[in-house]
């Protein structure tokens, strides 16, 4: 593609990083630079010839640099279809002369805010002059390349652009001026106006990395983006250590380990492993080795080619057991030298180290595309503490139903719906996940806990004296008495049911300890 | 909080309603007009006086309207700010008059593209010149009113405006400005550049309707939002008949619901029932109330409660069926009068008709929401016609064993993984979802055939003679010994596991006929 020179280029920056090597490349090839304020300043220090905006203009910049580039001989110059008869004699009538070349970053507005300015200064930093020479020279790409990113100096640093690199640049310009003033509008509507569903809701994500192999299954494509202005830490951000690049789905049940583990941030050593974003065993215990060993033991088909998540740095000991069998990813907040070595050995396996664990009760919105539109809402970062808890029947939880209690609770929080699971001894003993009605997530709770005890030669199953949780309700008695049957003798529900004086009796009847949390955990 | 009045306004719309009203009503409050080319000559064909912005600036509107507010006298007066001495200095040495209200409204370019015009036609109507004013006039709302929507003209319509309306519709207009940049930087990224997923990418959501009543749990907040630009058919655009709003889950089980019924919109009467997102029911039949029955048959406890979605229209006879039992939303094409009639008298139904179906096989973006990041994949578009299959067992599948082995696949596309469905005389005979291992799944699906069996007094499980359908391979053979001893006859899936010959030995073992289809389907 045929290359057109740049005669007079227009700089003018807010991050000066880069701009001295660009102009004087730019001066070197006898591109004419014009500039403003600060970046002409930086430029003649560097002993570089720049001329004035305001020469350019004959209009002084004024009212603190609110208005200095918004002017016909700017904008004439960036925006004139210069083949058309009629742009060329107003450019010629106005003596405006065509500028080739714009580089321009802006304001530092997202950063002034992250920072705790106040509103003034907050407003003050919206630029106005530096979007409008954006867009101009976006638009008219046909003839104006427009740099709005130091990565992209090396391409215009040479003198001259191709129509194929001004298009690429004009693309990205606009995804900067969307990007700009997205975070604005998010700023205006959640902090200034204290709208938690703005009217208009502005995301701009960005690509981190490339394009995934593929998506959810091998014929989708797929991408993992950041969004702008949004710093939770999360598995996009954790440090991967070793393994071949994270699939689609890794990210999916990594994101899933990652929120449960969060959970038990503050616990004792704990170990959550995640099949098809469904926990299949977790379990606390004295150490990690010993943590992992009862998450395994709870569901050992499943499993395999799991993605485990640990609140503690991984030793050696746990490291040996985990790469025992087939793993996906492994996500800890960090590895000691033996953990790595023997990791190292398993090319394959995705190890990420996530430093600190996320708050599970930050606040923040969780969206998803459907047909036709967005579902919007608060992440669930309810907590069920236990003086939330209140017991329904006669007999009182014992000190350990009520620690098995909320340990299944959690775990039932972040077990797509509808969830029963089953936790005894700080560790899960069966999990029913995703069911269209609650009885048969009991049935095969219980069932998935047998098959483990028989697998394991225990003798007995885990549910036997075992608390339960159910994510939401039991509706009727007969999901409790399936529990009932599998031996748990604790409860924990959010109650609420139209036939809880049902469902109370049924546990009295059978001696159980029932606690209602009032807060429900739906999950899809 | 106290008005400030309004002496000179700007006015610069591209879509003219209500222009002239306004006008009217702000100069007769003696509000100063200044316009642009197409809106002056509507206001003063409308006898109106009128000062035009060239008149202001003491410069032409020159390339074709591209540079004509462009102008530090415009953009002077827009971002004084009045109490500070040296910028009223600088308005009085320039003869800057202060602008106290900005009505402005951008040139279509969604509109240009979506009309399928041309690149240059396209690039044209990027609109310069109205986001400056805009841009320039919101962060200067501390003394300038923005309004860039006809139905806030009301709103200063008097002369006067408050700080508190001011704020909000800076808010507003820069979450217009972010909008139209991200239409045009989706449209450089996606059309221009062919970038299917951009280093970028600027997402505008635009709330429909007020907030929903809570989101996926009553402690969390949510809302349904329309993506900007997209012109997807979904359950947001059906139209709600009757019955009390929609709630985020409903929306989230009617959209499953809805892509389900989807598959089925060239086939005979279809009708999918569905619960915690996945399908409990799903049948083709002669008519739509065999069909209704026939899906409800397969799972009487979980369809308690369900959103139902059909292929034809309703009648009287499906309806009455239907409202047999409690149901929380149904989404049908259309309804007659005597369904209309039948359902109205359960008036907290929710009814949606939603005209055409979506394709099924449309191209399309799906992204969620995880810590820290987002996962944006291409739609799963993918459908297996009769051609893509390989019959890898001996024994070839009969006539009604392909069709129930397509059927099952296309149920089982819809159900969250691992899946599991079995199908028989094109009806589900059970559904296994939402499990981390794929045996489980299996042993579920005919645990509930037989308990549907058990209920209706069939005598046998319709698993017997069936077809099965899994949505992965099988790794190993039992999940498919599963299958046989619930009685299927015949199995699709996609193959590709390492253990294919011993898993295609195991069906011949059996007597099988297996088909292989090349695609997976996980969902999650």
């Amino acid at each position: 593609m045929t290359s057109i020179p740049i005669r007079r280029a227009l700089l003018s920056v807010s991050d000066k990083t880069g701009i001295v090597d660009l102009a004087k490349a730019l001066g070197d090839k006898g591109v004419e630079l014009v500039s403003t304020g600060g970046t002409a300043k930086a430029l003649r220090d560097a002993g570089l010839t720049v001329r004035d905006i305001s020469e350019l203009t004959g209009f002084p910049e004024m009212m603190d640099g609110r208005v200095k580039t918004l002017h016909p001989k700017v904008h004439g110059g960036l925006l004139a279809v210069r083949d058309d008869a009629a742009h060329a004699a107003s450019m010629e009538e106005h003596q405006i002369g065509a500028i080739d070349l714009v580089v321009v970053n802006l304001y530092p507005f997202e950063a002034t805010v992250a920072k705790g300015a106040d509103r003034d200064e907050v407003v003050e930093n919206i630029d106005i002059g530096g979007p409008s020479m954006v867009r101009s020279a976006a638009k008219n790409h046909a003839y104006v390349a427009i740099v709005t990113d130091p990565a992209d100096y090396a391409l215009v640093a040479a003198g001259s652009t191709t129509l194929e690199d001004r298009k690429r640049l004009a693309a990205k310009a606009f995804a900067t001026t969307a990007a700009y003033d997205g975070a604005i509008a998010r700023w205006f509507g959640n902090v200034d106006q204290g709208e938690r569903f703005p009217a208009v809701l502005p995301l701009t994500l960005r690509r981190a990395g490339d394009e995934l192999r593929y998506g959810e299954n091998p014929h989708q494509h797929a991408a993992f983006y950041a969004a702008i202005g949004d710093a939770t830490p999360g598995i996009g951000q954790a440090r991967q250590v070793q393994g071949k690049a994270l699939s689609y789905n890794n990210y999916n049940d990594a994101d899933a380990a990652l929120e449960l583990i969060a959970e038990f941030r503050d616990a004792d050593p704990t170990c959550v492993i995640v099949k098809h974003a469904n926990p299949c065993g977790v379990a606390t215990a004295a150490t990690l080795a010993e943590a992992y060993e009862a998450a395994f033991a709870c569901d050992t088909v499943s499993a395999f080619g799991g993605i485990i998540a640990v609140n503690r740095p991984l030793d050696g000991v746990t490291a040996k057991a985990i790469t025992g069998i087939f793993t996906e990813v492994v996500v800890a907040p960090d590895a000691d030298e033996e953990a790595l070595a023997l990791f190292a050995a398993k090319k394959n396996l995705r190890l990420l180290l996530a430093g600190t664990l996320p708050d599970p009760a930050r606040d923040g919105l969780f969206a998803k595309s459907i047909a036709g539109g967005w579902l919007v809402q608060s992440r669930d970062a309810g907590r069920v503490l236990p003086a939330d808890l209140k017991v329904v029947t006669k007999r009182q939880p014992t000190e350990q139903e009520l620690a098995d209690c909320l340990f299944a609770w959690t775990v039932a929080k972040h077990v797509k719906s509808n969830a029963i699971v089953y936790a005894k001894g700080g560790s899960t003993a069966g999990v029913g996940a995703g069911q269209m009605n609650r009885l048969e997530s009991a049935r095969i709770a219980a069932w998935k806990a047998k098959d483990a005890a028989d697998k394991a030669g225990w003798g007995e199953t885990r549910t036997i004296g075992s608390a339960v949780a159910s994510d939401a309700f039991f509706p009727f008695a007969d999901g409790l008495l399936a529990a009932v049957e599998a031996g748990a003798t604790a409860v924990i529900q959010p109650g609420g049911s139209i036939r809880d004086d049902e469902v109370i009796a049924a546990a009295d009847e059978a001696g159980l300890a029932m606690v209602f949390t009032g807060m429900r955990h739906f999950r899809h």
